[in-house]
């Protein structure tokens, strides 16, 4: 007897709280683990929400409970788990019903996963989730590809559940196949860009100025009222300002840097390169997070290089620099996160809508943000070139940041303090505002020692050789 | 009748003149050519060298030329093309037998081709051939990968037509299936960062001081005669002091600041990524000739942000501090190549001596400097936790340099000048000195908004978690 309008396999956290979500919401769901205890548990913690929770204990049972066309959520772990569910699953379906991907999928799975259970009639939507646990519960951002229809079925159950910014569910549907995963992807991307800029500031006030942890954290506290206001500048001030109860030190000085990868970062990278790409703020987020791992060789390397002098000519960096670097610096990765975006959906066909994009991730997500809705503004008046930092509405926040992105690389250059996100974002910026480059004398190079070819700026005439040709059939 | 201890087939540019220095070695090669008359010619012009050309013009007559057991070059263009002329070939040959692909092949295909070989008893050579065609012809700089003894039958033949060091050859055989193929990649992911960092210099040059190409082309044909003495550093002298016949103006001002890329620098950075490795200068000559691409997009940036002002305060950089810069950041991207060489060793388990690998690069391929000689000794002697920056022989010469490359970072960046790949080298070495870097934060965060957990600094403790949970549970 089909009781559920939708179904949902996994109750780790991410699962739990998503169905407890979609219950609130007053949408009867099924759910299921492997483990048929964790769902009794599950249920006798659930409270009142039980009342729109129905247990089951086989797929049978599951698939059973659902009703037609079915809609199952899968919120297992990443990879081989995701695609022994399915099939499981499949013998068990009608065409016409829906499995729905709600993890952290590789969208490369996804399309292949989209394919397969195409040729079977089913429809596979896979579905990018941000917001962590706490979003998962309470509203998170929702990134959705697939076929269309199917997402119209399932519309108005995921944004009743997603956040909502003045009214508007986060939650969309990007485009076929693997798009909504891969927005997702490059949501992850741009998280790591934006943390890692927030760890360089709090690099130059510890190790530049000697602050503590709380004055460091009062600082992002304070930003967090002004025009960088976003969750992880928020939480920066929070973790910072928190005591370890242990030790009554402040927490993340009993905290080993070494940072965790789970992957999104490191794919939104090697995706970028792929499609002919370089986000260099993302990029050096990722090389932040691997060179953390090696920290014996830094603790070596800082031995070694004890008698190493830094320059001294550094100018001081007042905190309004920082403050305005950084947002120059954010306005920057999110330029490169949506160039990638642009260049995937032309690779993919999907047509992505850049505007919608920006626009889930005002609220739930993890990279929330009032600079958000701007953003989201911006692409939707067009953006110049495809680039946000030529939008009229954040070139002269750049020109002024700029300055002070200008002054923080240099003084931190001088220091000795690594900034690399700060500065690879400097690099792209000056790049973009430069008509002519240097890679004419790379071009130069390639032509003379592999005869690669040129083109003329005068005549503008392809495959042209320099006249050393002769100079090198004789060195 | 088997006349020739080697065939080849490809006679365009790098396989013609592969095939003339075999025969120059007076080793007899029999020749093809898809199209029969490019054989003909090839033959016809080759004057007294012919003499140990065999013409063929089917792969029947050119499998029947040779002595066994058969080694048969291709040098035809990677991808499909390679995979034709396998096809047409195995069918021909015998167990034993081998075939050598000595283009830019992607090692994954290499490493697909030598297994999909294997299972027919033949054998196949992965064999990365670096020097462009003045190298082809006079020794290039060779990279072998796949079966030892089978490399050890045409050793006399790849020895012999190598560019030698000192008398050493510059060819070896790395390890199994893709380990040459893979040790050219590097190679070029090198090459793609030296390249731009010599770019840079000539940024600096040229758009800070007004220097004109041949000021600047004449400095590097100074720095040739020192520490940086190398075939790129030559050939920009070269190129920079070269004058376009049609113009009259310096070559280089009549070309077109379009990088192009054939994907092996590319690739590098991918298979970096993968690897967990980020290799930041190769990563930022990469984005630079990405970026060169969009041309019409930095003339609108320049147009836009034409009223941009520069910071002031920077200090002159003299010729000394750029040329001890480029050094530093130079020894900073091969530490960086050879991380990466070990890792993929330890991946792929293919046990390369990173020793040899910088010996090959000595003489013969497009990264060839002074250097390389020193470099290959200090990792004979041991590099201290796997870093060259930290071997005897360059921490010295580090010390030195970071000094000039903070200089030089920090007034690009208040000039106004991109200088991504130094700016990348800066922050890695930066990084590598820092024992307690910033993701002490990062993983705060991280255990904020997703519980993923931290290590205790004064415990050791795995998978610790702030007092913040249930902050989060109520916010």
């Amino acid at each position: 007897m089909a009781q559920a309008r939708i179904g949902l396999i996994g109750l780790g956290v991410m699962g739990a709280n998503l169905a407890l979500n979609i219950a609130e919401n007053e949408f009867p769901v099924a759910v299921f683990n492997r483990t048929g205890s964790v769902t009794d548990d599950y249920i006798a913690s659930a409270g009142d929400l039980a009342r729109n929770l129905v247990p089951t204990k086989t797929l049978e049972e599951l698939v059973g409970a659902l009703t037609k066309p079915r809609a199952i959520i899968i919120m297992v772990q990443a990879g081989a788990a995701v695609d022994a569910v399915i099939k499981g699953l499949t013998p068990l379906l009608d065409k016409g019903d829906m499995i729905i991907d709600a993890g952290n999928a590789n969208f490369h799975d996804t399309r292949r996963r989209e394919a397969a259970l195409s040729d079977l009639g089913l429809n596979f939507i896979g579905m990018g989730v941000s917001g962590g646990e706490e979003g998962a519960r309470n509203g998170p951002s929702i990134m959705v590809g697939g076929d269309k229809s199917s997402f119209e079925v399932i519309r108005d159950i995921l944004e009743a559940i997603s956040a909502k910014h003045d009214g508007a569910p986060c939650a969309d549907h990007f485009g076929p196949d693997g798009a909504g995963h891969f927005v997702k992807t490059v949501h992850n991307g741009i998280e790591y860009a934006d943390m890692q800029m927030i760890a360089e500031v709090y690099g130059l006030l510890r190790d530049g100025e000697g602050r503590s942890a709380a004055n460091i954290g009062q600082l992002f506290e304070t930003w967090d009222k002004g025009p960088l206001k976003s969750y992880l500048v928020e939480i920066s001030g929070k973790v910072l300002q928190t005591v370890d109860e242990k030790s009554g030190q402040p927490i993340v000085d009993i905290i080993v840097d070494k940072a965790g990868q789970k992957g999104t970062g490191r794919w939104t990278a090697i995706e970028a390169l792929s499609l002919g790409q370089s986000p260099s703020t993302i990029e050096a987020a990722v090389a932040a997070r691997s060179w953390s791992a090696v920290k014996d060789t830094r603790i070596a390397g800082e031995a070694l290089f004890a008698g190493l002098k830094v320059e001294t000519g550094a100018a001081p960096i007042s905190e309004d620099d920082l403050e305005k670097a950084l947002l120059a610096a954010k306005i920057i990765a999110y330029d490169q996160g949506l160039n990638l975006l642009s260049a995937a959906s032309v690779e993919y066909d999907w047509d992505l809508d850049l505007a919608s994009c920006a626009e889930v991730w005002r609220e739930g997500c993890i990279i929330r943000s009032t600079m958000l809705d701007e953003m989201a503004s911006a692409v939707r008046e067009g953006l110049p070139h495809g680039n946000l930092i030529f939008a009229p509405r954040f070139a002269q926040r750049i020109v002024e940041g700029s300055s002070a992105l200008r002054r923080v690389v240099a003084s931190a250059a001088l220091q000795g303090l690594p900034v690399p996100a700060f500065a690879a974002a400097l690099a792209y910026f000056d790049t973009m505002r430069q008509g002519r480059g240097t890679t004419d004398l790379v071009q130069g190079q390639r032509d003379f020692f592999g005869a690669h070819g040129f083109v003329r700026v005068d005549t503008g005439e392809t495959d042209q050789h320099g006249p050393w040709a002769s100079d090198i059939a004789h060195s």
